[in-house]
């Protein structure tokens, strides 16, 4: 199997058009593409309307959809009866321009909760797309951008599959994310929005394991400020109309796909000035290596010791994040190591702490945190299982942004 | 019963003498107080050297106490059987200059994580501070102060009870935090530090019970940052040399000192411009009322929202913390009303959310905002039980404190 880069986001996959348009907060994509879909919805316990309204959409299709219709600057959460008709009337409006059918279309929405979305805006917005969809490679990146809200850059990746007998496999996807990030996605139910699209012939049922399996160890590592969306949803959907592909090559470019997007996200946290990553090994059971590693990037203080560049505090704070671990199995201090990097991935990783004892974080650890990439390992000693968490430090403008 | 506030501190307490210094980062503070003790401690995987030494004591004493040795400016966390003998190095220091038994001595620490204790200053300070020990309020004072870190004002606080029969009770207490407060503090093991003495004269059954009580309504309640420290410690010691008093008017009272000293802590929180109180009403159960207060007060997105004044992002963001609250029954969004209050306890609430619909929020909720203190009572609408939380917002100086 050989897997490429391409250019063309959702729009590289067979099958698929989109576009997208913004005016001032308000954005509207639509993307096209019949198929199979699977989604993952906040696991928040006041989900928006567009959330229950997509997942009773795929319920009652049987996972056929004909289109997402998507919008940004108002959440749609939090707007009682009204948001519930606000969503189906999105749907409504999409089928219609669209010529289909009103039960495969789905609908999601980030922005701020607790306001009612201007339908005529929508509409108006809804009217201007659908005449511009596209095919090419515009078409995904209009809709990436039209999903923005805080982020400073669009989101979009797309691979190919070589699988060797001549078939061609595509998976594309978007995304956006910056702030209100800590996703929990779950099958039963940030705003973290991903669209991903493939022309593999698959199964729904390999199509859904696949992505929940792959969900839990992308989108669902990105931390950002460790606030819950009420909107946060994936879909992935297979157009079928590409090669055929093995589940395990399917799942290794999904993979990829995702983790890259969640990466995006993590770059793109509100007010970020560096990305983190935080790989904790040597775990118990790789339920312990996660909530370890989200716990590293979760942490304010870790997070400002970044932002000031202060490998000291980041490794003292790392350990009391690590010690706050509440599922975790007992930890030993002396077994706990810690390695960094910055951004020259084939440097040797410097040494921080070294069975459970500090080493000279003066001199060149001090220096590598001067980086805009801080890669954290730590070894917990006490077993085979990792996990890999991704996020961003905390800075000023994480305020400034959050407080105006 | 009648409770009036009284000055002193611990000082107050008969029986107490204290006293406290402090030298750039690195404070000490001696309390001595015979008389027996109940201990509670940070539920941190990883706990630092004099957590583990104190809790051993007083497991070795049966309670029993003569004193207790503070630092601040060195946690002695994650410092391996170095800290270990320093901590016991402590207590013997303690014992040996005030005369007594060094199995009856506690020692706390707060500050950085990872390295040792400078035992030389430890030693020379103690010296200076033994020949000072009084029972005067400036004891009590010192003793504040020399245990501070990032703190900007010392906190104490004593109460005396009159309860009727020409018997008095006192109890008085100090206590510092203001960064890595997220205190989970259980009997089985921020650092926040706290120490009550009571001259009131009560079993070990009773106190111990009193205790686990208030400091899960109280110290247990207080978020700064979400960050649960290595070092948390708070000890409860009656010197038994007051009168007696019932179990119901003691904890009374002993609620009252602890709720004050957790919202100094909150107060002073890192960075701080506003205090935060949110009380969650009408929950299925207490622990769930619990979490949601908690939830609010450790959301970085409602800290930004208070910091800036905006009670439209505000009440959004505490719709998102409620409903990632992973243990919390099933939320209903139609029943959600959401209140304010800014200093002027005595004015009608605002209406901020009434039954799931967000209120006008751009004219007296805005002016509210400005006030140094925001009081939030969301009301869940499902059931009787309530909790109440505290915290501060998340401002610039929060993020320069911790990155410099």
């Amino acid at each position: 199997m050989k897997i490429e880069t391409v250019r063309g986001g959702l729009c590289a996959v067979k099958g698929v058009r989109a576009y997208g348009t913004k005016e001032g907060h308000n954005g509207l994509a639509l993307i096209e593409g019949k198929g199979q879909a699977v989604g993952m919805y906040t696991a928040s316990k006041i989900k928006a309307a567009p959330v229950l309204f997509t997942k009773r959409q795929l319920e009652g299709s049987g996972g056929q959809i004909q289109a997402i219709i998507a919008n940004s600057g108002c959440a749609n959460s939090f707007t009682g009866e009204q948001g519930t008709r606000n969503a189906e009337k999105m749907a409504e409006l999409a089928a219609t321009s669209l010529g289909t059918n009103e039960e495969e279309i789905e609908v999601a929405s980030t922005g701020p909760i607790g306001k009612q979305l201007d339908m005529e805006l929508i509409e108006r917005q809804l009217g201007d797309v659908v005449t511009e969809l596209t095919a090419e490679a515009a078409g995904s990146t209009t809709a990436a951008k039209a999903i923005l809200t805080t982020d400073t850059f669009y989101k979009e990746r797309a691979i190919r599959i070589d699988t060797g007998d001549e078939e061609r496999v595509v998976i594309g996807g978007i995304a956006k994310g910056s702030g209100m990030i800590y996703p929990h996605l779950a099958t039963a139910t940030a705003t973290m929005l991903s669209f991903i699209y493939t022309d593999a012939r698959l199964s729904e049922e390999i199509l859904r394991a696949s992505f929940e399996d792959d969900v839990a160890n992308s989108f669902n590592m990105v931390v950002v400020d460790g606030d819950m969306s009420t909107n946060d949803l994936v879909l992935l959907v297979s157009t079928g109309q590409g090669g055929a592909i093995s589940e395990g090559d399917f799942k290794e470019g999904l993979n990829l796909v995702c983790k890259e997007l969640a990466k995006l996200i993590a770059r793109d946290g509100e007010g970020a000035t560096k990305f983190i990553e935080a790989r904790v090994k040597g775990a118990a059971s790789v339920a312990d290596a996660k909530e370890a590693a989200k716990s590293i990037v979760r942490s304010p203080l870790v997070k400002s010791a970044i932002f000031g560049e202060r490998p000291d505090y980041m490794c003292g704070r790392i350990i009391a994040a690590i010690g706050s671990c509440a599922t975790v199995s007992d930890v030993d201090p002396g077994r706990i190591s810690i390695g960094l990097k910055g951004e020259d991935k084939d440097k040797d990783k410097v040494s921080a702490v070294k069975n459970g004892e500090f080493m000279d974080l003066s001199g060149v650890a001090r220096e590598l945190m001067r980086d805009k990439e801080i890669f954290i390992e730590v070894d917990l000693g006490l077993g085979e299982s990792e996990a890999t968490a991704w996020g961003c430090d905390l800075s000023y403008d994480y305020v400034k942004i959050n407080s105006g």
